[in-house]
């Protein structure tokens, strides 16, 4: 066994999130590190929803949307994401996805700004949906979009602005950018600020509230497990939710829902975020996969991330011939996710030979291969394997 | 056993599509008729969601997105219930709810026109989130909303009409309305129509293709039997499909989604009106769902349909006292659902009373009674029993 294999089989013995690997259903014989893009399955969701969906849709059926708990779905789970992004409960809802979350919070975010704030800020490397949807939300709102450095904002943000939209972590660098610094600055130029936590929640602590945020979506189905293409959720801070305006005020976000009111009077609280009925079987599958998180330290989970990414550069550099691969993630840890990024020629084919020897990273254009480190269940023994595999991957490809 | 009795067991006896209750999972002793709220469960369900659970997802994990078919279940499902429609393939794609879909079809209808076109004409007794969606779409898009009687429509819509949105069949009464007649209508006003087909789709033939519909959206968990909030369906008519301009561009409706490009270029076809990750275990358990229907003749679902409310029409008149519940569904074949809906007062009291008699319909203010006819489950002595304990409760209570 290497020094560095040796190394880690010492680390995992003494990390106390280790045993929670055992609520996944993983297998030894695999490094899964992509669970940036789909959160591995824990072993309760199976259970759980083969009970929802024979005793609570098919004997109960219709009566299940109040004996079961269905209809308050969405806000009960989204307490529960509520504690791992740092929102007191009452502020976020589950439903939709996250780009229908992105719409309803910048469409909100630019209502609460008066006519002469008339442009959206978006990180100029956002992930793609992000733009997409800001450019439609400016369209729809008669603002326009600038593209800026989440570093300038600071810079940039100023009379005229009316929302700033970031990635906490960049979903193809695994760069974090400085929450709170871009929210006080959002909010110095009187702006109000989203932010998109796909890659933070359920990675590192967020603090939603500790640090001012106005308004948050995210998905669920990268770092908490809920499952491919599980519903999203929307933080809104409580003290804006009485001036929440949807641009997707849908019957569920009605005050009184079965009075079938023929005008709409939106509910308070969170309730106000909701759209069209919520899509139960994923939502409890989410809710069974968030019970792993029952009593997880933010703090220790936090700091085993970043001790599984510092492993697995030292790993890279020990393993992987130095000419072949570039990490494009910042080594300082303040501005550091849960993920390390390589730019590698050939990253594609790389990958491919990595995930056939059961190493499963992905790729995203033009040349970076990801590797996600998901605290939960993620091993040192993993981060080792990887690098050293991809050492001999590259090497053999350029035999 | 009375006369009624006695026929419903006869024809029970003779109807063709009755051996299909047996792909549900439904006891004898209960009269289920809610299934225009929440359809019944599939026997085909449960095991198919816990392979997607356990195999797709726990051991392929990302790797089902290729090989598990995930990416691309959106249009395949689409296509399934485009048969249902009168849809040829390629023109609907399911994902987000109803009103979510209802809001892309109705942004999209208004951009088809041009800007002297400043209404939208909404049916003045939609569900209530047809007519708040409609409105939101209308304040975004510089429109103003006004409500018509669906029956209106070809002497209301004019010049400035962009598009207009009918329920296909009313939520409340039960009423089919004129598919055909008021499509046409709208044409000759040179106005675009969309379609909520939540209480139609899966309990008459609609003929999306045939009539020349431009665009409809409706859910998949009434008589699809999808599952509770089951993700809704989006048709856009093919010519129009290239100029789909949809207000939710999320990176799943772009051309070249793992491009990452960071502008937006959208996809031909149906998959433009995608928008996130698809929910895939609610997708899955929809697709699952659906196999009930395979080999199922729309015409004879439709008779079968229309025999089940008649046949209730004359137990309700047999066994109900005639100053206690009033029909408010239509008597005329071409204008009735797969609902019949009756006026009682006390409504609610009532209701409760039959559920605890396992005849499980439901209520909609201000005291409507509805009895829901899944034509693939229902039989014609639940209609007997039901109308029978009716006639039980409302004389016990008046007693």
């Amino acid at each position: 066994m290497s020094d560095l294999a040796g190394e880690a089989a010492g680390r995992d013995a003494a990390d106390e999130l280790a045993p929670l690997r055992a609520a996944f259903d993983l297998d030894d014989g695999a490094a899964y590190l992509d669970g940036n893009s789909l959160g591995a399955l824990p072993r309760a969701v199976a259970p759980r929803l083969a009970e929802v969906v024979r005793h609570e849709w098919g004997r109960l059926r219709i009566r299940s949307w109040g004996e079961s708990g269905w209809w308050t779905a969405p806000e009960r789970v989204g307490d529960r994401i509520g504690r791992l992004v740092g929102a007191a409960p009452g502020q976020v809802v589950v439903g939709d996805s996250t780009s229908v979350n992105l719409f309803k919070a910048l469409v909100a975010a630019v209502r609460l700004g008066g006519p002469e704030r008339d442009e959206i800020l978006v990180d100029a490397a956002t992930f793609p949906t992000d733009g997409y949807i800001a450019a439609s939300a400016a369209r729809l709102t008669g603002r326009r979009v600038r593209a800026v450095e989440p570093g300038a904002v600071a810079r940039e943000a100023g009379p005229r602005t009316a929302a700033v939209l970031v990635n906490h972590v960049d979903y193809r660098t695994g760069r974090l950018h400085d929450l709170p610094g871009i929210t006080a600055a959002a909010h110095a130029a009187g702006a109000r600020v989203v932010w998109d936590l796909c890659h933070s929640a359920g990675a590192l602590p967020v603090g939603l509230d500790e640090h001012g945020v106005d308004l948050a979506a995210g998905c669920t189905y990268k770092y908490l497990n809920g499952g491919p293409g599980s519903p999203a959720f929307l933080y809104v801070r409580q003290e804006l939710q009485h001036r929440f305006d949807s641009p997707l005020p849908g019957w569920n976000s009605h005050a009184d829902p079965f009075g079938m009111e023929s005008g709409y009077r939106p509910a308070e609280g969170a309730t106000r975020g909701r759209v069209g009925t919520p899509d139960i079987l994923s939502l409890l599958a989410l809710d069974a996969a968030l019970g792993v998180w029952d009593g997880v330290d933010l703090a220790a989970l936090r700091a085993k991330s970043l001790a599984l990414t510092d492993f697995f550069l030292r790993c890279v550099a020990a393993y992987v011939p130095g000419d072949r691969v570039t990490s494009v993630t910042p080594a300082a840890h303040a501005e550091r996710g849960s993920q390390v990024s390589l730019r590698c020629p050939g990253a594609g084919e790389v990958m491919a030979e990595l995930v056939r020897r059961d190493v499963v990273g992905d790729v995203r254009p033009p040349d970076v291969l990801r590797f996600g480190f998901a605290p939960l269940y993620c091993r040192f023994a993993d981060a080792e394997r990887a690098a050293r595999e991809l050492g001999e991957v590259v090497r053999s490809s350029r035999a």
